[in-house]
């Protein structure tokens, strides 16, 4: 089939690694600096003349740049393909939309699987511990290479709703609104355990060689991918597994062995060994690390609002979902309340849904309809065409 | 320091292994039958003449037979040793307690690790896949082996309050009462979903060997100990965890690395390495499948209540405990609607705390109180002393 010769590309996508230059590395809140710093990122859309309409999304622990674009790996649509591109929630048509991988990831930024300058090798463990906050600043660098000022949106879910909170802490003055879903204002035990338990999975694999698998040209594949199995069923809620799996079986009848006798095993473990083909071991050690690190209270004295002290002229929109029990509306209702106590613009709103943490990026009709009126609304205080 | 030289053993303990008589196998619901048979058991207490006063407890997932004295790995008090003995609510003063190692367990009943008499070598994969029925089947043949045709009462927490409801449903004329802790009526997605991360945490282990580690004198440790942290955390609630570790640190300051940092990290990593001392890798994963198998409606032509229309006679007592999320108030609820149905007598109570699943073993006055009721009651209901 021939495209139609008036065809013109639905999305606009560029993008690329940006190396910073020489003396431009990245300050850490661990004391070191990482240099040389890369950053890749895809943008989607166009920049306008005023620089006003870039919206910034940040992604989630095991997601990337690759927003709106087919990802390179798998041939997948883009993470947020539902809810970014002309016409959508984050319409392309209107604003200009970057994506970039964090800090410390695996699909292009600088990570542990880069080369460490002072040995030539891949970094592995020698790459210093990151935080939401590295991630952040290297974010608001490459934002600020693109030219871009001030940011119209800086959005994001679970981690990335993290990294959303981080820059209203840091950089309230380079943003108009701000959109959080399914995060939390700081890690629990309860997540700290079951990441520790993912670290403990990639750790016990022999092949992880101390994190020096990529040297030996081997890969802790199995371990990666029961670290992701154990991590999958906090994104889900306890009554959609109900629903979508119940106890339905693979086959007729009882295998009276340890094959994939129920349909949720088998999806568990395609979970699993479809995660490791497009993600790095060490990276999943370092991201999870920066998630329990994160207590942005913390970072202010203990009190939550004193992060938001100098976002008073953000828009802030707060979302939730009710079946997420990783990162619970009760978190959500914490920030909403910190951003309340600042003196913040704050809109909240928890969506009822089964579908768990995960339903950010699902097919979920009343999402779109907040975002789109959240920032529709934003845009044009922003007077954003 | 000497002993007074009148001191009494303040609890009468006895037991071993029993070995059935050769033709005495045990049929299992795969369609093989087990044989030879041995079963570990320990009794606490005394029998009395009429035999009438004889308590079961069924123990769970990775329970043991040594229910109130010392465990002979760990040197540590038995499981339930808050409940049972002289004037503690399983009085051994009163009852004569019985508990027996489930077939498959690795503590002295006929398990994986057994012989297979067919090969002269461990059973390892080749040892057939078991049901919660057949444990209670084992434990029914043991019962009869002690001479006793009817127990006071059959009394069990989590998987040990699964063998006390198919107790009901497969032998309710040889019971008088029973007590369901904590207990679901089956297997849900998320319960089976957990189950199976841990099965491949081992198998992932390259010592595992595909189950013939013993063979070759190596364990899965490591793959166990994961499999023991990410069940760990499924036997505490989100609050517990968060009251007892919240985000507090091991030492002053982070690490920055990836030693346990949170004092939670450390608690999970002790849970794992200590199990791993006294557990059975493959005994695991046969547990763990016997338990993801279960399913009393699908034993009764779906519908629960028919499991029980034979048990009218048995007095159930049903608890459940608030925050636990693995088999939630809402089973135990699902249990007591179809004893209802059948016609049965059940008190039901629902225990207000923040303990999680595991608060069946814990310090829990309403538990104490509850059970003391309710086995007093029955007691007096069949003349006991």
């Amino acid at each position: 089939m021939t495209a139609p010769a008036t065809a013109t590309p639905a999305i606009e996508v560029n993008g690329g690694t940006y190396r910073f230059p020489a003396g431009k590395g990245l300050r850490l809140d661990s004391g070191a600096t990482l240099e040389p710093l890369e950053i890749a990122y895809k943008t989607y859309g166009r920049l306008n003349e005023d620089r006003s309409n870039a919206v910034l999304v940040c992604h989630a622990l095991t997601g990337d740049q690759h927003l709106a674009s087919p990802h390179p790996a798998t041939g997948k649509p883009g993470w947020w393909s539902r809810f970014v591109g002309p016409g959508l929630p984050l319409d392309t048509d209107r604003y200009f939309v970057i994506c970039s991988n964090v800090v410390g990831g695996c699909m292009g930024s600088t990570g542990p699987s880069s080369t460490n300058p002072k040995t030539g090798a891949p970094y592995a463990l020698s790459f210093p511990v990151i935080t939401i906050a590295d991630m952040v600043r290297a974010q608001a660098m490459l934002v600020g290479a693109l030219g871009i000022e001030k940011l119209f949106a800086v959005v994001g879910g679970s981690m990335g709703g993290m990294q959303v909170l981080q820059w209203a802490a840091d950089f309230p003055e380079r943003m108009f609104s701000a959109v959080c879903m399914a995060a939390a204002p700081r890690h629990s035990a309860q997540n700290i355990a079951f990441h520790e338990v993912g670290r403990q999975a990639v750790m016990a694999d022999p092949d992880w060689r101390g994190g020096d698998y990529e040297r030996h040209g081997v890969s802790p594949s199995k371990g990666l991918a029961v670290a992701r199995m154990a991590a999958h069923i906090t994104y889900l809620s306890e009554v959609a597994l109900q629903r979508k799996f119940g106890r339905e079986l693979q086959r007729d009848g009882l295998s009276w062995g340890f094959d994939a006798d129920f349909q949720v095993e088998s999806y568990l473990r395609h979970q699993g060994a479809s995660f490791v083909d497009r993600f790095d071991a060490n990276t999943y050690l370092y991201i999870t690390r920066a998630l329990d690190y994160f207590d942005l209270a913390s970072q202010h004295g203990g009190v939550l609002a004193q992060a938001f002290r100098r976002a008073r002229d953000v828009r802030f929109c707060v979302l939730s979902f009710s079946s997420d029990w990783l990162y619970s509306t009760a978190e959500s209702r914490d920030i909403v309340r910190a951003l309340n106590a600042a003196g913040c613009r704050a809109s909240f709103v928890e969506i009822e849904t089964d579908k768990g943490h995960d339903a950010f990026f699902l097919d979920e009709p009343e999402l779109d309809r907040t975002l789109r009126g959240f920032l529709g609304s934003a845009a044009q205080a922003r007077g954003l065409p």
